[in-house]
């Protein structure tokens, strides 16, 4: 029997496994729960039950594992450590040693689940292609993933790519739920956009398909708006896309890729995003702001498994 | 004999060159003159001919060379080729063939200059130690320089780690020299500096050991006041940190390096620098502000020559 490998995400409230065979493509998924009680102490070994459980249904065993590649929502050293992880009840965990322990010694390699996700559009998603990409994924929060040279940018202390709160406005009274001000996110994420959506309609007069008490203010209502020519919804879009404009510009004079991909529940809303993201890029770009190209993540949730399932096969 | 390695540092008006052993140990340097004249066709010739010479003097020859490292002012992709160089008059230019070439074959290795002096820096200079960092270099623009794992980060286009041009502030009026508004180098470099302590003179009447038409600034000057008290020198190295830290924060949350290395010209000014940053450092980062270190680079104009020297003996 050729060789199988395990890509596995990690989230806060389930596990997606994906079964790979050696040329990466996926056989199955499926979904376990994340049982965070007791500082999430069960969720390797439920992990590792699943993980046996589907190869013994497979007639295979530990021993036809090529290894298992893992996302967690938290910050990764070394491929293999985890220091914390809030969403999982973790302190300090050598996830990559406790787990393969669990696996009779299998190689397990650890990624931060934004870096596995961008992993996964670079190797088979909208990053394909591109030699150096960095993913955007807006959705509640704003998250990110760099590859370089078909390799996570884990940084010094598994922060890598965390461009959520970079300082986007210095000059912003508000305080970001991070405790300070100006941050991306308060901009850039869903939130963000309910928030500068609704200041905007406090502060303004112009009417808006977005107010009256029985609309309900969410990133899809404020773009169908923003479609059908609301003033208030577009401003707030343009807000949002001029903010992820200026953290990419800052981002390709400090990595200079190839190409920025898009993806997270936000992304659904389409070419608009793309395209005022590029009106307001030359503005913050010292290059040719052509150099780079904008594409959209093709993976949605698949996208960690896809690419800790790649994290084995990369050095295969 | 065992072999030899020139490390060399291409400037506007002068080439540093550098006679190393395979120790990486800088045996003998030595400048000439940058010939920029006829789209600056005599440069690679001249440097290749001053080799020869100095290993002539030395009764070695060309197949004593294990390599040339070279540091050039502007973009470089693949280790080896130069779209564009105004400060030397090159159009596309493939540096490492042509110097290559006129050294009988010998393997040249070509990198952007600021990511030399960063190299220089992490081998042998403030950097060392770390794993990842990254140079920013304080004179008349702001320059960096990213060396992750003992690499470069050249980036797709050869601009990675080229910062000058962030911005730090997009409500800024002014005109940066770029055409945009708000870049660090408005703030952060000798020549932002001096523009900031002139605004305020201009806009406040506070007394000040800067005014006068016999005053010359310059960030000597600024830096030397400000030791002496003076408030609005003081307040003009505040903004100049400020938007230092504020670029820290936003690189350090994208590749999350091990320390931040300052040098070129400005750095002269010492602790006051480092101290003034951290002060505003947190305000700009999401993860432990003190996760990072913030060192000197300390080889001054010998670090490119180093570094160049670094990028043979890496892969040998």
């Amino acid at each position: 029997m050729s060789k199988l490998i395990f890509g596995i995400d990690v989230g806060g409230t389930t596990v997606k496994c994906g079964l790979f065979d050696y040329n990466g493509e996926l056989l199955e998924s499926f979904e376990i729960p994340t049982r965070t009680e007791d500082h999430g102490r069960n969720i390797l070994p439920d992990i590792a039950q699943a993980i046996r459980n589907k190869l013994a249904e497979k007639g295979a065993s530990v021993a036809d594992l090529l290894g298992v590649g893992i996302g967690v929502p938290g910050p990764v050293v070394r491929e293999s450590f985890v220091p914390r992880c809030v969403n999982l009840g973790w302190g300090g965990t050598d996830v990559a040693g406790d787990l393969s322990s669990l696996l009779d010694g299998t190689r397990v390699v650890v990624a931060n689940d934004a870096n596995a996700a961008a992993m996964g559009e670079y190797i088979k998603g909208g990053g394909k292609g591109y030699n150096s990409m960095m993913l955007f994924t807006l959705g509640t929060g704003v998250g990110g993933g760099i590859i370089l040279d078909g390799k996570p940018l884990a940084g010094a202390h598994g922060t890598g790519g965390e461009i959520g709160h970079i300082t986007v406005n210095p000059q912003e009274t508000v305080k970001c739920v991070c405790g300070r001000r100006g941050c991306m996110e308060q901009y850039a994420s869903a939130t963000g956009l309910i928030r500068v959506t609704r200041l905007l309609l406090e502060e303004e007069d112009t009417p808006s398909l977005l107010r009256g008490e029985d609309v309900k203010l969410s990133a899809r209502t404020i773009f169908d708006a923003a479609e059908q020519g609301d003033e208030i919804a577009d401003r707030a879009i343009d807000r949002m896309c001029d903010a992820l404009a200026q953290a990419m510009g800052t981002i390709a004079s400090t990595i200079d890729p190839e190409a920025f991909c898009i993806g997270g529940g936000v992304a659904r809303a389409g070419e608009i995003l793309i395209d005022r993201i590029k009106k307001h890029y030359p503005k913050y770009t010292f290059g040719d702001p052509n150099a780079i190209e904008f594409v959209f993540a093709k993976l949605g949730n698949d996208a960690g498994m896809v690419g800790a399932a790649n994290l084995i096969l990369r050095d295969s």
